[in-house]
């Protein structure tokens, strides 16, 4: 599956929704991915999305260093690759997390840091530097510059889960659970 | 059906899976409601919460004025409430929002904020004073206060919509349409 790119003031509608994200980041060597629950779009064009990153995280540390980071959708395929990403520190293991959970990666477009395989969309992001904010309340804000996703479940700016199962997005509850993205109305 | 109480450290479930909330607001009489897709939990305990207000609505101007804001999360059964209270404005009506789409309300416990008969779950919430992320992002940060929710969806910290398919929480994508809340993993 090659990426699909997603016309900027689309890439709204990717979260739109409230899936669950794999934020991923690096600087200098280093890389790191995360689960955020709490992220949301911002603004529709150019398109901006906040998410929380907790300060005790080494994603924290990625992203306050290189300033970018990516939002990763995962699908129901990768559910247990998200509760694994998401209970584990990157910080003082032998191997980054990629390595540890043999996650796939490819290179972004517009920066510099890893995207998911087996995602189903993805949406590359500049820091807005709010220090505050970012301090106060581990809230960061992004701007995209670059959107992607596998045109089997999103084409011509609109989600389509029918008959792909197993790509569909996951909502995160609490406790290892997820509801799936579900009937369209 | 009672709203239940749900505990303050449970209250971010509530929002957690990503689900499009009405935002309530009042101000000396005057009240509103609309649609708000970008939302999010910021933290658990004390639970902060992350909503978008233009400020071209009019409870934008209720929420600046009062420093009060609900959010309702509706149900599948009241999809077509959503979107006619989130395409049309409150502010030169006759009317308001309620009286004209017939939405009952009930009073909140801890804020001057109508609530909505039919939702699932409520958030009272206080604004926490941030004006720069307010003016440049029409982003608001409140503190959830009080927490409530139908405890035939929500009960002992946990969304479970078996058997009720019309109290399942929407999903808004775009142009209308929406997703229900789908299977739990």
């Amino acid at each position: 599956m090659t990426p699909a790119s997603v016309p900027l003031p689309q890439a709204y509608r990717l979260l739109n929704h409230g899936p669950v994200v794999l934020v991923s980041a690096a600087h200098q060597g280093k890389r790191n991915v995360m689960a955020a629950a709490w992220n949301m779009p911002l603004d529709f064009d150019p398109p901006k999305v906040t998410v929380v990153i907790d300060k005790n995280t080494y994603t924290r540390e990625l992203v306050d260093a290189s300033g970018q980071f990516a939002l990763n959708l995962p699908c129901r395929a990768q559910a247990e690759t998200v509760l694994a990403v998401g209970s584990d520190s990157g910080r003082d293991a032998a191997q980054d997390k990629f390595a540890r959970f043999q996650l796939d990666t490819f290179a972004a477009a517009a920066i510099e840091v890893p995207l998911l395989q087996g995602c189903v969309a993805w949406l590359e992001c500049k820091v807005i530097p709010e220090p505050h904010t970012q301090q106060r309340y581990d809230l960061f804000i992004g701007e995209a510059v670059a959107a992607w996703a596998d045109a089997r479940v999103f084409a011509d700016g609109r989600w389509n889960f029918d008959g792909n199962d197993d790509l569909r997005t996951l909502h995160y509850i609490a406790g290892g659970a997820f509801f799936a993205t579900g009937a369209p109305i």
